[in-house]
């Protein structure tokens, strides 16, 4: 039995880990959980998997679950703190990281200290400060099990492999919701057409990020930390169907893939049970017979401007991902708020990257500064415009 | 450095097996080899490599090397015998079996005897007495690694997996030579259109049995053997361009393959660096954006009535795959000879099989006496038709 805490239990990926658990009750635990302000998936998640902590985001919901479940013996928290409490809770084997934005990284940081493996998801933590990060999980010796389906699938790849061999690492983009429109023809798409993602259902946020591609940008830099290598080893390929998740190449011209049918559950029940796997019975079984063609295609930088952001925004390193991911999370949101056009988000990372001056090897007070200096100035020119 | 016997040194596998050994001379050194009756090869064979044990196939060709190279300190052998010498050479770690045919068999029994590893790209050796080599193989404590290029994507896909959590092996097929004709199509077909592959360049006895999907029948009962697999977890899905040389879907759903652009060199140079892999700079790099799709499509049985024999005598299993094998030898040597037409492969193979009476688990001397009977059968049925 795995005792899990996860973080980011209502979105799309804490909802995807719930499957998981309900799945295999004899393998996995959810004893410690925390959400944002979805409450009534709250409440049906403390009546099926009845964990012993609950994080919410706000004071009063905790207030109303705290009365309501009084009689439960689960402990209540909220708030950042609460976060935290649920990322270390003592119980937990392993921490699932799916919140989504910088907000994860002082819960996993701690998660990381306490000696929890992390299952994560969270990708804009990676992105933010992975020096830290990967820094803190050699440390302590714990296992960083990557979530993202791009990322499961090379670090599947890479089972029985050596680092040394590793030619460059392939990972597929499925090129988002406006992949068959011209730049020229992106400068009036709405939220909702930005929304509907061809392949897979995920929350809005990583929704936008893969229309605008800096999702993928994102990937390259969490890639970077989470293999260890150069971004000049880590190219970026089209490939509308998703169906190849990722590769790697090897120096003997050797390619190894991992394959499957859209589905989350996959990586993330992947991350819960490696080195070995367990059924998944309800997942739907790739049949490339029926499928009958996978198309790839080069990536153009040209088309999409962020991904060219994070490889420079990764080559140089320091807070300048910092500032790109803060950014790129002002925008994003300003965005589904109606506030910017969709290539307004482009502009203002951009604006935001080009003010900031790069500190080397920032601490994480110095990240959490230029986080929250970002997020400022892109709200002020979010209002300017 | 890795000490080679090379078994076949003058076909198709033996030639790229000295390719692969020429780009490594610091890893590498052929000690010993044999060849058939290209003794040119053989010759130059001998300069480049300065093997330490040579046999060839005849008498005459045995005596003319001797005297030749009389000088040098080589041991010459011939025949049967020469054959057996080279596969138990004392100085060899690795036997590298390039032999076409069951011929191949009792040569890869001695070696794995005297605890030879073996790089077996001999799959009819596997065909016509699986249960003997993998036997053989366990008691010996040695390993059997696969050169074929679908069996070593295969091998690579399993590592640091479990074979519990196997769901299926997905062999993937070109289609062969006749791949966009119909059945109707096939009657008149000349031997130089058989010969003519898209993808790959190989020995003519491989090329007939991908144009009749055989060589997809035997790599089914070789990949039976080598992963100890039920025939009902292992599928042939038609791709035509080669580039995943096959796949293993786990039971979560999760799909491991290999890929890469058609060169044997690959496999047979993983098999010798396994579970490490070496530069391979001379190969070409897989480039999917530049292939742009890739095609897959259901296998048709009633298309490819010999992959249909296939599966018939492994689920049969005992003597029945060596019927298969040692007709379709014939067969093809037959239609290659310009003595039977195309179809007629399949006719005699069909023939061999409903004439033979079923011995369950045959020891070495019964398939040998089984697969010389069936042998004379089909030379008989040849001369009749």
């Amino acid at each position: 039995m795995k005792y899990i805490s996860l973080l980011g239990a209502t979105g799309s990926i804490g909802k995807q880990t719930a499957a998981v658990v309900r799945e295999h009750p004899q393998d996995f635990k959810i004893v410690a959980l925390s959400a944002g302000r979805n409450i009534d998936l709250v409440r049906e998640y403390i009546l099926e998997f009845k964990p012993e902590l609950v994080s919410v985001q706000e004071k009063s919901d905790y207030d109303q679950l705290k009365s309501e479940f009084s009689k439960e013996g689960i402990t209540f928290t909220y708030g950042d703190e609460g976060l935290v409490e649920t990322a270390v809770y003592h119980r937990a084997d392993v921490l699932v990281n799916a919140v989504i934005g910088s907000v994860g990284l002082f819960p996993t940081l701690e998660a990381i200290k306490a000696g929890k493996d992390i299952a994560i998801a969270n990708k804009e933590t990676l992105v933010t400060a992975g020096h830290l990060v990967m820094d803190a999980a050699k440390q302590a010796g714990i296992s960083l099990l990557p979530v993202d389906s791009e990322h499961s699938a090379i670090f599947q790849a890479l089972q029985g492999e050596q680092e040394k061999n590793i030619e460059r690492l392939i990972i597929t983009a499925s090129g988002g919701s406006f992949r068959d429109r011209t730049r020229e023809q992106l400068a009036g798409v709405t939220v909702e057409e930005a929304l509907n993602h061809p392949n897979w259902s995920m929350g809005a946020k990583i929704t936008i990020d893969s229309a605008t591609m800096m999702n993928k940008g994102l990937e390259v830099i969490e890639a970077h930390w989470l293999f260890d290598l150069p971004y000049e080893q880590i190219d970026v390929l089209l490939h509308k169907e998703s169906i190849i998740h990722s590769m790697v190449e090897f120096h003997d011209s050797s390619v190894m893939a991992q394959l499957g049918s859209p589905d989350m559950r996959v990586p993330i029940q992947y991350a819960l049970t490696y080195p070995d796997r367990l059924p998944l019975a309800s997942s739907n079984r790739l049949n490339l017979a029926k499928l009958g063609l996978l198309h790839f295609a080069e990536m153009d930088f040209d088309r999409y401007p962020c991904l060219r952001f994070a490889y420079e925004a990764g080559k140089i390193g320091g807070t300048m991902p910092t500032v790109m991911n803060a950014a790129n999370e002002v925008a994003a949101a300003a965005f589904l708020d109606g506030k910017v056009t969709f290539l307004g988000i482009e502009t203002l990372i951009e604006k935001a990257m080009n003010h900031h001056t790069v500190i080397a090897v920032p601490d994480l007070a110095t990240i959490q500064e230029v986080d929250e200096s970002t997020r400022q100035l892109v709200h002020t020119l979010v209002k300017e415009r």
